[in-house]
């Protein structure tokens, strides 16, 4: 068991260790993603024993978390393959990988401890450190610390051993953003719970935090919702269906992974598919979004939702949706239209009214509501200042929100959303949540960005192969340093290196398109390399 | 354990139960894929118990094979979900299946009998098996029975239970051809061993049972030869790459699943990356393929290699290539075209030289060679009488091949050559081997067909998609009797089942592609559900 005075004597040592030898340039090509915060290396080489064990110190040591992690990590290294322990191209094999963890707080939120600190050198007498070395404050900066260790872990098929070059390594890494998310749509097509956990296990590799779940739009409701037991009749088939339990199980699967849920239920539009099963929420049969404002029932079922929901989604931040509301259904209705007229209402008015009252539903649950940037344009003054403002129209937002004072998710659509087939991966890969934001305390208030996968040409059969790799370029954007990610060399830095990590999903399984496509997810063009198409 | 005697019995019982239900009509639509031989069905509905377990009956109750299967079959039904194990809909909740094997051999061959039979039924008083029971000669048998079943079971979202619906089922069902295969390329592309193995994986839900591993070719030499450790030098990079333990374990992960791996090494064309390592087999370093017919080295090179290769692969047929060799080389080179010319030569002499010398060396280590059509066409009399045709580029080989007494493979590459994107799922399904072939004794050299996913533009970003769902439509061509399924109404039968088969490819994390596009690979082009699109 490490006390924290040993670790403080770790850290003094790894800070000596640094003074000695060139700090990182960053013209060197590391073949890790996204690029840790700070590292140096060497120029040894270690075997990595197929015998691997990992040691857990401090209070972490039962953690199912980091024990699942470590079946995972092992199963990176190796592959399955049968590998040789110490190979005549490696001066040690490395045998153990001593974890050692601060906290026994397994709480997963916005903003939980992402660092760790990654030590691997040979026991050679001349370095201080016998074995690998993560050390982290939770188990979460200890997830991270094992997805980079499996990075530098290579096999070399000339001796067939798993090696680790350029030992000695440090790294001393943490994210740049608190909040670094996926959206998946499941309403547009329907992703089976499978294809959910791939590509929660693929967002574990680039680091990614946050899983968006568009669950419901206007074309399928696929959610059970045990309070109103007729919603899921507007899925698309009885088999495309989520039950409560598969919707546990995705929040268990990813918070495995140190992946948080942020579940979204799109209120008043994006909700014709609501009425198949409760046809009194259309303004009527024939008129049939937005939801019908002037009904009590309509904040019925919405209350029902996310009170159902919360049992399932801890994570604190809910998404209201709020976009693209066209009211004309409530001119146009009669019995909405007198409602407005009674409560002198405009349209707008009714907007505001009810993404207010979903707000306070939300909030009622002790959630935060998130809210496209629509709410904020139209009526940013009667938001709840709780609310976490979503960009996606247009460049600018989120620096008007934060300097009024609400905290804002970058998806600038023209560069983050990965339908839009015609942004190459240099476009995604320049794109920063924080351009325009220059104050230090609103900058604060930027709490990342997210990569959003609509779903309306992107369904199990290639749905893989839109999201990557171009997400695996905003995930660095949004965990590694500006500095160490300056988009002058673009093509002799982060080409190759984004070209290697294409690669590496596609050993572990991943069908990441090529990189060099201009358009998204287009086969390969010719024969030849992964490792330069 | 049951007797032989037993089985009789069943089989007897069986009989009389089918006597007294209507035989199959194939109007109804039975979603499983491939369509068994013959099968009835009744109207009930049985649950099955989320602990179903597997009891192996007859001499295989030891076997490792069965034994992973049942852990898949179990992966398959119930998808890592909690399911209740007895519901309002169903008559009775199912706990076992019994498993009979007659034979203890797992040698898995060419024409292993792969037959089986499955009855599903409750144990109510009036059925005489309570259980489901999967009876067959080999394990090999039981594996296409358990695939069957898993089949059967569906997942209702209202109960929550894993139901099989339409019981009682009998099934009794055998492939129509022997050899059902796939063909990867790992030469224009490197197929990560985890991607090889998600295909063979899929391969198995239909009932494929050979892998045509083209390991090898002009671009990219990926294997590990031992005898000749140069040879690999001629992979794109240096983890583009086999090692002998990773084509093991493809062999050993296929054969697990009934599957063998049959390898191609293709001479004496589609040869250039074998001459990075060693340059003394091209013909000169500017002219580079065939390869060098004047050199005992070149023959020793391909003996060392079939060598080492024997090692790994069990299957007895191995594919030697021969197909568009264009020996122009042969002719410009000084001391090839000396060589040719004392020993009074044509090039296409040469060429008939090389393949009967390369089939020599097949034979001498007990294999059957498998040769492209090419040698076929070019010299059938010289052919070694044991040779497989494998026809590809036009149609009318296979009866010509099996009226002059060979085997025969059918590839028509207007129909299934995958990378033929342009081939809609109908005229994959379409597509006959026993075209043309009316002669009974003939028809029994007909042993089969393939689907070939040529590697062009196929990496493994892309590779699934372009295989399913049109692999299915040949695969069910292949399993299924010509009776069963019938062309007569692919739009109002043969589709919607189609499009059930490839949800359920997608449920289990396979990316196959929508059905209804005509372009292979397509993205569903609007929102919609998966059976439709």
């Amino acid at each position: 068991m490490a006390s924290s005075k040993t670790k403080c004597i770790h850290s003094l040592l790894f800070f000596l260790y640094l003074t000695s030898v060139s700090f990182p340039t960053f013209n060197s090509l590391v073949y890790l993603w996204p690029l840790p915060k700070q590292l140096t290396f060497g120029n040894g080489t270690v075997a990595v024993d197929p015998s691997l064990s990992f040691q857990v110190q401090g209070v972490a040591h039962t953690s199912a978390i980091l024990e699942d992690a470590f079946q995972r990590c092992k199963k990176a290294v190796f592959n399955d393959r049968s590998v040789i322990a110490r190979s005549a191209a490696a001066d040690y094999a490395l045998s153990v990988v001593k974890v050692v963890v601060e906290s026994a707080d397994e709480t997963l939120q916005l903003g939980v401890d992402e660092s760790y600190s990654l030590f691997v050198s040979k026991d050679d007498g001349r370095s201080i450190i016998g074995e690998a070395t993560i050390e982290a404050n939770t188990i979460y900066g200890a997830l991270r610390g094992l997805e980079t260790f499996s990075q530098l872990c290579i096999f070399n098929y000339e001796t067939k051993s798993v090696e680790i070059n350029s030992i000695p390594w440090y790294i001393q890494d943490e994210p740049r953003f608190p909040f670094r998310g996926l959206m998946l749509d499941t309403s547009r097509h329907y992703l089976p719970v499978n294809v959910i956990k791939q590509i929660i296990e693929s967002m574990s590799y680039v680091k990614l935090n946050v899983l968006h779940w568009h669950i419901i739009d206007e074309e399928a409701f696929p959610l059970e919702v045990p309070s109103y037991p007729d919603l899921w009749k507007g899925s698309y088939t009885k088999w495309e269906r989520y039950t409560i339990e598969d919707a546990q199980e995705i929040v268990r699967f990813a918070k495995m992974r140190g992946i948080s849920v942020m579940a979204e239920v799109d209120v008043p539009g994006h909700s014709r598919s609501w009425g198949v099963g409760y046809p009194e929420l259309w303004p009527s049969l024939s008129c049939t979004e937005p939801l019908d404002v002037a009904k009590n029932f309509t904040f019925d079922v919405i209350s029902g939702i996310l009170s159902d929901m919360r049992k399932i989604f801890p994570f604190e931040l809910f998404h209201l949706g709020g976009d693209e509301v066209h009211p004309e259904c409530w001119n146009t209705t009669m019995h909405v239209s007198e409602w407005l007229h009674e409560n002198n209402m405009t349209t707008r008015d009714a907007y505001q009214y009810f993404v207010s009252r979903a707000q306070q539903i939300a909030i009622n649950l002790n959630w935060t509501p998130v809210n496209w940037e629509e709410t904020f344009i139209a009526f940013k003054e009667k938001l709840s200042p709780q609310t976490i403002i979503h960009n996606w129209l247009v460049a600018g937002i989120c620096p008007q929100a934060v300097a009024a004072g609400f905290r804002c998710i970058y998806s600038n659509q023209g560069l983050w959303y990965l339908d839009h087939l015609d942004v190459p991966w240099e476009e995604v890969y320049s794109a920063d949540p924080m351009e325009g934001i220059h104050d230090k305390a609103q900058q604060k208030l930027l709490i990342g960005g997210e990569v959003c996968m609509w779903g309306e040409t992107a369904d199990t059969s290639d749905v893989q192969q839109t999201i990557w790799p171009r997400a695996a370029a905003a995930a660095e954007r949004m965990w590694s340093t500006r500095e160490a990610t300056s988009t002058a060399n673009l093509s002799s830095i982060i080409l190759p290196r984004l070209e290697y990590f294409r690669c590496l999903l596609n050993r572990r399984g991943i069908p990441a398109a090529p990189v060099r496509n201009f358009f998204a997810r287009r086969p390969p063009t010719e024969a030849g390399s992964c490792y330069s198409q």
